[in-house]
């Protein structure tokens, strides 16, 4: 990345933070109140809420800067041929979101030729937000995010979203990981990603996910010293099978890859 | 419970929010901090600050009401034979608290002669604190709690802490409870049940609690409007056998119930 792309990045995590104000008010406003939850084909629910945050930001993007692309959840994609992608999640961890649980978040991936080079995790609900680019990984309250030092999967504790999201054959790879692992626990969405990029969670395995919740992860946790890829060991990217490690250290992250590899 | 008793029971629930206070100021402390974790027989985990904020408030009731009897997670009972006993569970949610994530709590029970007449449920992350008795449960920044109207389990959310809680009988019920109810999530302790009490979560199906886990959301879940049993419908107390259902209604929890008791 040159110097150019550098301050443009920059310009786009200063945007980004924006957008992020922006979509916590609508998503505070709705949090905690009687909200139609419709299911959609893919079985994940979504509100008015979700719809509601990424259309604002879908414009607010598409008028800032007309010649980049856009993928969201929602709403779909449109000029994914552009240098630059915008890829939001209005709200990832809707069911959390619906259940009146704290620990779901608004994520941007900003994609420069495909590859994720900058991403933003926001938590409304505990006004905690995380960034990652090449100028480092940052917690904006509390400043450089560092992943943990955990080498070894024995001594690890892994966390996945639930078991309900791996199918046959992966929930048997997950369990031999849990087997290995010091401790697992379920839940969180992004917020376990966030939680490996500050050092407190030392790996996330899962399958079943879409470009719009690991994308935006991925430039934060290997910015704070972890390492993000696929089940198969490759970088992340729109096209992955959203099969995701995000680890503490290459040490724990080839340990698990080892694992991840016999599916 | 006679006007004497309910005085007594408002200055108890004045008390125990000045513990609660107290509590998260040793809590906080410790958060996200590097501590050393211990593995207990159970395989709970256990840290300095479970231990330190017990024994604080130990002391602290010890002092304010010497009669009365004390039953901690970590530094066992005393005076059990009391009219009035205190449970207190320091951290609820131990395996969240060293990973970083919100949603763990600090929890008291009152026991009147072996009934859970008043809970405090307190989230130091989030700032939330939730309280139930005679005179109601509450919420306390935004007033007075009131479970969902969720009456068929095909419509209800369903959570539980971890899969792992479970035995391999106890599992079995569980994915049959899983395959009717509407929807299931992973994760939360004590703050699932706050959220039955508040309306969000419709049901908490679990096992393997203790009686500082169990105790103190009866109260709570019960003066919103909710009932919790154990799985064969019986009011819990301290020798229940740690397998509990919380539900947002009467007729959610008869179908609940109708599925548990074929364990």
């Amino acid at each position: 990345m040159n110097d150019e792309q550098q301050d443009g990045l920059n310009e786009f995590a200063a945007f980004a933070a924006q957008l992020a104000d922006e979509a916590r008010q609508i998503s505070l406003a709705y949090f905690r109140r009687k909200l139609e939850v419709e299911t959609k084909s893919d079985e994940s629910p979504v509100t008015v809420a979700d719809r509601e945050i990424e259309a604002r930001l879908r414009a607010r993007i598409s008028a800032h800067y007309p010649a980049h692309g856009i993928l969201g959840e929602e709403h779909g994609r449109e000029r994914m041929d552009a240098e630059y992608v915008w890829v939001i999640d209005p709200i990832d961890g809707t069911r959390s979101f619906v259940t009146g649980w704290p620990i779901w978040g608004t994520l941007f991936a900003v994609l420069h030729k495909g590859r994720p080079v900058f991403g933003l995790i926001d938590a409304p609900v505990t006004g905690e937000r995380w960034t990652g680019g090449p100028s480092g990984a940052y917690d904006q309250t509390s400043g450089r995010l560092q992943t943990s030092d955990c080498r070894r999967l024995a001594t690890a504790n892994i966390y996945a979203t639930s078991p309900d999201i791996f199918d046959d054959a992966e929930r048997r790879i997950f369990e031999e990981v849990s087997r290995t692992a010091g401790s697992r626990r379920f839940g969180g969405d992004c917020y376990a990603y966030a939680m490996v990029a500050a050092g407190h969670v030392d790996a996330v395995v899962e399958a079943g996910l879409q470009p719009y919740d690991y994308l935006a992860i991925v430039p934060v946790v290997e910015a704070a010293g972890g390492r993000v890829t696929d089940w198969r060991g490759d970088t992340v990217g729109l096209g992955s099978d959203g099969r995701i490690i995000a680890a503490a250290t290459p040490e724990l992250h080839a340990e698990l890859l080892a694992i991840t590899r016999r599916l």
